[in-house]
C-alpha cells in the first residue's frame, strides 16, 4: 500500500497475522531463534563470524551424523542445496539413475539434463516409495555416476527407505545422493553408517529455522569426485571449489558475503535441536504423527500413503469426496489463523498436506487444527 | 565451544561485539529493520506474504528507477543476482562483452564462459574507469548479444559513469547489463533513463537490509530475449522463466520457499530508504564521504582512485608505506570494534576499503574511525 508525497512514496509498515504454521514449511520458529536473527550485525569474515560458521560445520556434522569435513551450509533455499549437489558431481556425458516419485524427483531430474547428465529414471506412482528392485533391473542397463533419491517426499508424504538402495549404489560404485530436506532432524537419518555421498537440506521444515539456507555434506569419495573433475562446475555460485575456500581454507577466502542474520538463527536453532537430542527429538514427531492419525481417522479421513511409508512431519491426507479442498484451507487460514498445505501436481485438489515439523510439532497444535476443522466440514 | 553431555553435543549460546561496520558489506542494519526481521513467520504462499512481496516488487520499481514489470529479488546474496542476470540472457555461443577493472568485472566473465557464452573483454587497471573509447573499439571486433559493467567496483571504488555506454550498447542492440550492487541506494542511477536492460543489486550496502537478497530487474527487451530462448537455462534455481512464476504469475506458483524473514526486513529497509527519499539519501553518502575525504587527507592518506571517479560509499585508501595493513585492521576491529576492508586481488595489502553505506555513512561513524586511525598511526 503505497501513499505519494512530496518525499517520494510511502508504503505503510507490514502487518502479519500471528498464523499457526501446519504446511510443508515453512514451520514456526522459537522466539529464540528470532531474537538470535534479530541481533546486530558483525562483518561476513569477522573472526567472531567465523567462530559462529565452525559451530554450524560441526554442528552439521553431528545431525547429519557424518563426519565428512565437507560438511557446511549453502547460502540459499535448500532447492540451491539440491542443485549443488548435482551439479558439482555430474560433468556433461555422466549418467544419473533419478528416483521420481513426486515433485522433488521430477526437479533432480530436470536438474540433471541443466547440466548436461544424462538422465535415467526410475519411477514409482506419487504416494507410494521407489522399489528397489526397480532400481536393481534399472542398473542392468546404465552405470550412473550418481544415483539420487528423495528421503522425504514432500510432494506426497512419502518416506523412503534408503538402506537398500544405498547397497545398491555401492555395489555399482555410483555415487549415492539424498535429498534430507523434510526429514533433517525430523527423523532418523545417517549419513555415514547409511553411506550416503551427498546429502542437502532444508532449515524450515523440522530444523525450525527461518527459510533461505541449505545444510550439505559430502562424503570423501563425493569430493574427490569433485576434484577430478575435468570441466568447472556450471554455476561460478555453487561451484564447491570455491565455496569450501570460504567455509574450510586456511585462509577463508572471501567467495560471496555470508547471510550473517540467517547464520545467527541456524545457530541458535541447531543449538535447541542438539538440547533436545536428536533421538528425542525424532521420537517427539512420531509420537505427534500418531495423536494426529487417531484424530484423523476418528474424524473419518484416510491418509494417501500406506502407514508404514508415512513421513511423520508431513501427513499427506485425502480430501473427502464433496469437500472444495480450497475453501477449507481458506477457512482454516481466514477464520483459525491455520495454514495446512494443498496437493501439488496430480494431487492438486485431492489432498491435503498437514505439517508437524519442528516447533509445529506439538499436542496443541495437533489439538487447534482438528477442533478447527471438525467445526468446519 | 561444544560440550559432550548425555543427551547429545551442546554449544554455547553464540556472542558478538557490537561492531561498527565500516568495510565493503555488510553495513550497519537499523533497529527497526531487525525488528521486522524478528516478525514471527507466516507461510511463504500466504496471502499477506504474497502482498508484501507486491510491495517489494514496486520499491525494486521505485529506488531502481524502472518500470520493468519484471522487478523482483533472487532468494540468494548477490552474486547469484549476477548469475541469474548472465546466465538468462546468454545461450550457448553467444558473445558477451565484459568490461573488467576489478574482481566483479572477472567474476562476470567467469560466468560468462561457464554458461557457454564467448566471452569478449574490454579492461582497464584496477582503480581506474572503463573508457568509453575502448568499448567502442572492441565493438569493430565483436557483435555481443550483452554488454556487461560494474557501476561501482567494490574491490578498488571506481564508479564507473554509464550513459555513454549504455548508448554504444544500444547502437549494436546489445542488452546492458549493469552492476548496481554497491551503488544501489546510494547513488544516482535511473535505470529506464539510461536504457540499462538488467540490473541486480546487493541489500547489504547502502539499503542497509542483512545480506542474502539481491533485487533485480529486466526490460521488455531483456525479457524478450529471455522468451525467445532456444535452449534451457543451465541454472534450475535461476530460471526466470519459472521464477518470475511465483514473483508475478496469476496463480503465484510454488517455486521455492521464499526466504520470509529475509524478506520482511527488506520490505523495512525499503520503508527506510524510501522515507529519506532517494536524491536525500545520495546526497548524505555525497556529503559524509566528502567529509571523511577532507579528515584522511589531514592526516596524509592518498586516495586510490581520481576524485571524479571516487564511490562515495566506498573509499579506497592507499595504506601508506611501512604499515601493517592486517596489523591496523586487526587493532581497529580488536581495541575499537571498527570493521574497515582490506584489498582484494592486486590491492590486498595495498588499500584499505572504508565503507559509509546505508546507516554506516554518519558523521559519528567518520569521527569515531579518523579519532581511532589517529591513534593507531
Amino acid at each position: 500500500m503505497k501513499i505519494q508525497d512530496t518525499m517520494g512514496i510511502k508504503y505503510d509498515q507490514f502487518s502479519t497475522n500471528r498464523r499457526i504454521l501446519m504446511g510443508p514449511g515453512p514451520s514456526e520458529v522459537h522466539p529464540r531463534v528470532l531474537n538470535a536473527m534479530a541481533t546486530p550485525l558483525i562483518g561476513h569474515l569477522d573472526p567472531q563470524f567465523l567462530d559462529i560458521m565452525d559451530d554450524i560445520k560441526s554442528m552439521v556434522q553431528a545431525t547429519f551424523d557424518t563426519r565428512n569435513n565437507m560438511s557446511f551450509v549453502v547460502s540459499g533455499p535448500a532447492t540451491t542445496g539440491m542443485e549443488t549437489c548435482l551439479i558439482n558431481l555430474l560433468e556433461p556425458g555422466d549418467e544419473a539413475l533419478i528416483c521420481i516419485n513426486g515433485v522433488f524427483g521430477e526437479r533432480m531430474a530436470d536438474m540433471v539434463e541443466r547440466c548436461g547428465g544424462v538422465l535415467k529414471s526410475v519411477e514409482a506412482p506419487w504416494g507410494k516409495p521407489i522399489d528397489p528392485e526397480d532400481v536393481r533391473t534399472a542398473l542392468r542397463s546404465c552405470k550412473p555416476k550418481v544415483i539420487a533419491i528423495v528421503h522425504g517426499e514432500t510432494s506426497t508424504g512419502v518416506l523412503q527407505p534408503l538402506e537398500e538402495i544405498a547397497g545398491l549404489a555401492k555395489s555399482v560404485d555410483a555415487l549415492f545422493v539424498v535429498d534430507a530436506v523434510t526429514t533433517h532432524c525430523g527423523v532418523d537419518l545417517r549419513m555415514d553408517d547409511w553411506e550416503i555421498d551427498a546429502m542437502y537440506a532444508g532449515t524450515q521444515k523440522c530444523l525450525s529455522a527461518p527459510p533461505g539456507l541449505s545444510p550439505i555434506s559430502m562424503s570423501y569419495r563425493a569430493t574427490q569426485a569433485i576434484a577430478d573433475r575435468k570441466t568447472k562446475v556450471q554455476s561460478w555460485f555453487m561451484d564447491l571449489s570455491l565455496v569450501q575456500n570460504y567455509w574450510a581454507g586456511s585462509r577463508r577466502a572471501y567467495h560471496h558475503t555470508g547471510p550473517v542474520s540467517a547464520m545467527f538463527a541456524l545457530h541458535e536453532a541447531y543449538r535447541m535441536v542438539l538440547e533436545e537430542g536428536l533421538e528425542n527429538r525424532y521420537e517427539r514427531h512420531e509420537r505427534n504423527h500418531l495423536i494426529l492419525k487417531e484424530g484423523l481417522e476418528e474424524m473419518g479421513l484416510e491418509f494417501l500413503v500406506e502407514e508404514k511409508y508415512r513421513l511423520p512431519m508431513l501427513n499427506a491426507v485425502k480430501i473427502p469426496d464433496g469437500v472444495d479442498d480450497r475453501k477449507v484451507r481458506k477457512q482454516l487460514l481466514q477464520d483459525y489463523n491455520i495454514e495446512i498445505g494443498g496437493g501439488m501436481g496430480v494431487l492438486d485438489g485431492k489432498i491435503w498436506r498437514i505439517g508437524l515439523m519442528g516447533e509445529s510439532s506439538s499436542i496443541n497444535h495437533i489439538h487447534m487444527l482438528l477442533s478447527a476443522l471438525k467445526k468446519i466440514l
